[in-house]
């Protein structure tokens, strides 16, 4: 179960990264909620969406994972050039550097919830 | 190992609750890095007191752990009144609630490691 949650998770890693929107259904819940509000798939792919428009050259990088089912925590690393503003923080094409503590909540091999906070004060001290 | 990290950090958040500064040795180790900075136990617990001071009514609330060791990865939930600014917020005597998404290294039954983001965009929400 462990591995099979440790696999899961870094092939959904991998579809973000390649931009399969399509693929993302393959990973995450139609009703998958986010920070509390329901998005389904097409909320959640929307989302994605926005984020990929505000930085083009993101990539998700896994600094480390800590699996418990039916939960995987997640340390992750961005290293990336937004164009414009990124949170409402004029980052304006600098490049920035930050983390994101994020926990999943997986039900039948699929994430049902993402409970995501992002580093915005490492965001502020570099702009 | 995984019910010794549970208890252990249970035990270290009853001790933040209770603000019993002398004993925190017994949960974080002389060395403790704190998102990158070394700031051993005398470090750590100022930076615990400054919290304390801006939010006297302070409690740490586990909503969920994931625990894998040496990890521990804790969704921790805050309602509170800060008396001032927080993470340079006015709050100004608000009561607030947020999240603080959080993973811990241990060693040798120590806190060693600690890499913490707060929703800071959750508390600018309230103000």
């Amino acid at each position: 179960m462990r591995d099979e949650l440790d696999r899961r998770y870094r092939d959904y890693i991998a579809c973000l990264n390649r931009r399969d929107w399509d693929d993302l259904r393959l990973f995450v819940d139609a009703d998958v909620v986010h920070n509390g509000t329901v998005l389904g798939v097409a909320g959640y792919r929307a989302m994605l969406e926005r984020d990929v428009a505000a930085i083009p050259d993101l990539q998700f990088e896994i600094h480390f994972l800590v699996i418990e089912a039916p939960h995987v925590a997640a340390r992750l690393q961005f290293d990336c050039t937004p164009t414009g503003d990124l949170f409402s923080i004029p980052v304006d094409g600098r490049r920035i550097r930050f983390t994101e503590n994020v926990f999943y909540g997986f039900a039948e091999g699929l994430i049902r919830h993402v409970w995501s906070v992002i580093d915005l004060a490492a965001i502020r001290a570099q702009v």
